[in-house]
């Protein structure tokens, strides 16, 4: 639509505020409307990353999400931020959306772009990923050479993972969550729990690193994702 | 080592010079010594997307690397590389290894940190993926939900590719290289053709974006990715 704002979904990296791009930090700095999702009203990661380049006039739009397995309600708030951000863009205004991590790597923003990239001009700034963060923060390189990563989300049947982490050299549990005790049992089962890592809260002030058989028994690392190194070769 | 300098992987991005973080665009202008990969003795991509940062005072060690499926000689020039920067790190001198996309992730940084990081301080500063901006480019979430990623090398026999597909939600085939008539007839086979989109130079001034069926017989996208969006449920 000529004369319309564009629709920037905004990858902020991982936590660490300087890990934001030189991108990102232009244009938080430039968009007169910031919108970012705050979960169950509380204070939004992806704006305190943010914070620093936001211009004390812009307009703010806090998306309260519900944090809850029921995907319904999620989707009412966004719908309802599409709209809010629908007027923005059509009175010619930029709106940028925060985004942890990168937008387009199990971001909450497909949503928003689902919902009005048809009708506004959009671009996605790519973000630092959680992985690579927890990559650095572990000092241990992800992945190399001709070997394959799997990214397996946490909550998958414990078949399903199972049969992933058997036929992979390395792979990030993501989404850890409430399916530690699961993952871990699967991990035991598989003889990797030794070659597993958790890492909580990569490149922040609270990170937390440590082998898996470190976690003390009856600790949950409920923010957390867990690299497992299955069968890499040495250099 | 008190007094000996701190070796620093800095990933700079897939390629705009505008996806590099702040904390790398700050380091590279901070540290004395800069090296980097120059395949075959061209110019480094690495460099030049760094290059804004890099203070005309700065020493260079370009790491001249043979582009060849044999390992060896590449070895050779990194452990050639690596006395290098022993000797600057030494002299109390922070030395940064310049990556392209992230220092972890398929990077050759690892070489370096396996050969220095024992002996010397380090420390990876994670970048944006290739993966990360081929899905921006394309305007098509990577992956949401619960679905599975899965990172393939092209290198892999087409069996393996073809197993891991035949299994997964999404795909990224990076390093397609040669490989290029194989991954086709292994997508084609399992009937993702359709599903799949090849992606050049992501970010770059000279970005391609093409859907797999598009790419002319004949035509070899050599420096490319292909995402495959094999069985994701919509939202």
């Amino acid at each position: 639509m000529t004369g319309a704002g564009t629709l920037y979904g905004i990858g902020v990296g991982p936590g660490d505020p300087e890990l934001m791009t030189l991108k990102a930090a232009r244009l938080v700095a430039a968009v007169p409307v910031i919108a970012y999702p705050a979960a169950n009203g509380q204070a939004s990661l992806a704006r305190a990353i943010a914070a620093a380049h936001i211009r004390p006039a812009a307009e703010e739009i806090a998306i309260d999400l519900p944090m809850q397995t029921d995907r319904a309600p999620a989707r009412a708030a966004y719908a309802a931020a599409a709209g809010q951000i629908t007027r923005q863009l059509a009175a010619g205004r930029d709106v940028a959306v925060l985004c942890e991590g990168d937008p387009f790597f199990y971001g909450s923003f497909m949503y928003l772009f689902a919902l009005l990239a048809v009708d506004y001009r959009s671009e996605v700034v790519p973000g630092v990923t959680s992985l690579s963060a927890c990559a650095a923060a572990l000092a241990r390189p992800l992945v190399a050479r001709n070997e394959v990563l799997k990214v397996l989300p946490a909550p998958l049947p414990a078949e399903r993972l199972e049969a992933e982490l058997r036929t992979t050299e390395a792979a990030a549990i993501v989404k850890v969550g409430r399916h530690f005790d699961k993952v871990c049992a699967v991990l035991r089962r598989l003889g990797l729990a030794g070659q597993s890592a958790v890492i909580s809260a990569a490149t922040r002030n609270d990170e937390r690193v440590a082998p898996l058989e470190a976690i003390p028994d009856g600790e949950r690392p409920y923010f957390s994702t867990i690299l497992v190194y299955a069968g890499q070769e040495g250099w």
